[in-house]
């Protein structure tokens, strides 16, 4: 790094430190906006969350600060491509979109009132991935604000869609790669590896297969004494046609299922036995009895991480209330969704179940499949020459060298990214791996933030060092 | 019948012409009140239904009318004893809770403000059971107006608590035998053959057990990428446990199930064969696309009234709102109940199935089983001397010979009258049987309700021929 280059890094991670009591305040802000993507009732929330942040990039110094209306939320994108044309072009993914808070009862404090208490920040989207936001909006703050410039041309692509399936960005990819051109796409959506301070760095992703399936039968809920015997109940087909789906072990019996998925490597088994993983401490954070044997054959991390896997998400039919309601219901229905791993494409999944449930549906009741959104696997290659470049940023800002992970998380972009605009994506996330994600109570230790902050800050530092064919351009 | 009790009848029945339309106007007032067994918000509501009983047994002229306290609803019994010591006493058994009257959106009118259209009232508990309730109310009072006296000795004996497994009559049968002492109990709680005026008599009841099983896994929902294929997911373990009690037929898999089961007599398949039963018909008014074969080698009628069965009432765990979220819920749970046939025993299938559910439990997860309620099955003779007397009953008033018929329904205190009082009970009920009973849009023929006056003081009438002995006073 040129004596330059370190002044100026020295002074931005200044910046950082002195403006950090603001940048909390700020972040509560961000936070309390509730932009839930899947509920209809927030499409105004999730709007203002993405004005939101136009206004920080426009403040920050941003060019070509842009909203860009889809068929679902809104997408933001805006550029500084002021670094030279040899320097490297990164275009950076986060959502601004966040899951659905419910179980509210289950919140110690509501999730969108953020509360910051032993070090950590609670509030539903603080780990995913408005806190994710934050960080790179903060860092380019920080380079912008000591030094006046960036050292590299930067693209921002911030989604309001992630948490309900990508379909708009996806659109979007396709539609405008003028906006997303780059050298390499940095995303942070993903964690650490614990809450010591061992960063991680991401190189696969699982793709999903999401879908919701009906099964209806008479026009009413019934008397199940006058009926019980000669009617079919639709709870039990339900219940019967989704047992069906996986065997005892979790592997999923759908015909064709495994056919593309690419059989782990021995370097894939050695990086992940490379991984610490406490089966003990693992429990203790979701507080199972004991943790699932799942598919036979498999390393625990290997399977939450490189293998496919079936879970329901949701099941509802009939009578829930207190007591008794003696019925067979009209209907019962269940959300379910697949995990892929490459090569799976989500679009012969989808056909594949789809087919299946039609195939296994018995003919004494309707049975009706929706697909409600797809996403493609994804693996970055271990030898990218920026994975090496974010390692060192990783570790320049906590101290310690990252690890290398394949996440059971999706994230549709990724794929789409580079199918469509041939980027390659290196995935550097700051989120507490025990965050509660989709749960209540999501936290991000304060450390994340600022480490987090830190690392981009490095990271823009030492991709300036480089010139745009040593990235790789295409 | 001799002269003097033809002339009475005549004029009982008289009565009940005369004052048809303010009988409709004070059902419509009874229906009103909303007395949901099911629902603690509404147990001033149930109340409220024993009080207005009260008020109409008074001013009838029954005496000793009086409010019970139990550990469930209250419950009401009457008497009028001067009919002469050597005539029977008959007891009349119904119930004045109703279903809970969900799903709301489905009822054309609320199902508490009662709709009288093309000869029917909707309403719920219409014909379960308050509107049979009100029958034997008006047929008392027909004979107390117009004769100043009833033909038999006469004691009341409704509950409030039927549809949520009458456990408080229960107790109050073995408590209070000096209100119940009979020679016979009379049941209006079931159905007619048909909408065509013919009468039936059901001779056979189904018992019940109630049960609500819960799967909990991790804390709260997690993260389905994160943990998928390392944490068992609870609606899949809750759907492959449900799945598993029985097979594709609907034949219970739970081991000693059968064991107690009084196989079908030549005689039993004989009655079934001769109750008309047009599967067609059957099909059109659930409006399911085809009836369900279930259980191999019975015909349908058996198996929805003289065959055990099982049937998911309600399941619900994880997220059912719009879109997707991807979690690996913390729980799921779900209501299921088995009707039983003479003679299996309620508590022992209890014991069996909750032995059952907890040894084919995985250790991944805590599985909860609650046991809702049970009722006992039930058969009268079909030479009982007052079969005969209610058939004569039953074609004077509707001018049709009744049909016999063994129900799928469950009446628990008619196994617990003959276990602890030892009466023998005679089902004589007039409610349609496609009247949704358990579903909206519950209705009545209004015919139903005037035929069933009549049958009921004809019913009175005939009784009152007979000395207690003939009828077989124990």
């Amino acid at each position: 790094m040129t004596t330059e280059t370190n002044t100026a890094l020295a002074a931005a991670l200044a910046h950082l430190r002195q403006n950090r009591d603001r940048h909390l305040r700020e972040l509560d802000e961000f936070l309390r906006i509730e932009s839930v993507s899947a509920d209809p009732t927030k499409t105004g929330e999730v709007r203002h969350a993405a004005q939101w942040i136009m206004l920080e990039l426009a403040t920050i110094g941003f060019e070509q600060v842009a909203l860009h209306e889809t068929r679902g939320h809104p997408i933001v994108t805006a550029a500084w491509l002021h670094a030279g044309p040899d320097r490297p072009t990164v275009l950076v993914y986060c959502h601004y979109d966040v899951q659905p808070p419910d179980p509210l009862a289950e919140w110690v404090r509501p999730p969108f009132d953020p509360r910051h208490e032993d070090g950590r920040i609670y509030a539903r989207g603080v780990g995913d991935d408005k806190g994710q936001i934050f960080i790179h909006l903060k860092a380019a703050e920080a380079w912008m604000a000591s030094a006046g410039r960036l050292p590299v041309n930067l693209r921002i692509f911030f989604e309001g869609d992630e948490e309900v399936g990508s379909e708009a960005a996806d659109e979007f990819i396709g539609e405008h790669p003028e906006l997303l051109a780059a050298d390499l796409c940095v995303v942070s959506d993903t964690g650490m590896q614990d809450d010591e301070g061992t960063p991680a760095i991401t190189y696969g992703l699982r793709g999903i297969a999401y879908f919701e399936v009906r099964v209806s039968g008479p026009f009413q809920d019934l008397h199940s004494g006058g009926y019980g015997g000669a009617i079919a109940n639709p709870a039990r087909v339900l219940v019967e046609m989704l047992a069906g789906l996986q065997d005892e072990h979790g592997r999923i019996t759908i015909p064709g299922f495994y056919d593309k998925v690419r059989p782990l490597t021995d370097a894939d088994r050695a990086a992940s036995a490379a991984v610490p993983f406490d089966e003990e401490e693992f429990r203790e954070q979701t507080g199972v009895p004991q943790l699932w044997s799942g598919e036979e054959g498999y390393t625990y991390a290997e399977r939450i991480s490189a293998r496919p896997t079936l879970d329901i998400n949701g099941i509802w039919g009939g009578y829930s209330g207190e007591g008794a309601k003696t019925i067979i219901p009209a209907w019962a229905a269940a959300k379910f969704s697949a995990r892929l791993v490459p090569d799976q494409d989500f679009h012969e999944i989808e056909r594949l179940v789809v087919d299946h449930l039609r195939r296994i549906a018995p003919p004494e009741v309707k049975v009706d499949v929706r697909i409600i959104h797809g996403g493609a696997p994804a693996l970055t290659p271990l030898d990218h020459p920026a994975v090496a470049v974010a390692a060192r940023a990783l570790e320049a800002a906590f101290g310690k060298a990252p690890v290398f992970l394949r996440s059971g998380g999706s994230i549709p972009v990724v794929a789409a990214l580079r199918a469509h605009v041939g980027l390659s994506s290196v995935l550097v996330g700051f989120a507490s791996p025990n965050g509660n994600f989709h749960a209540p109570n999501e936290w991000m230790p304060i450390a994340n933030l600022s480490g987090g902050m830190e690392a981009v800050v490095h990271l823009w530092g030492e991709l300036g060092e480089m010139t745009a064919d040593q990235l790789g351009r295409r």
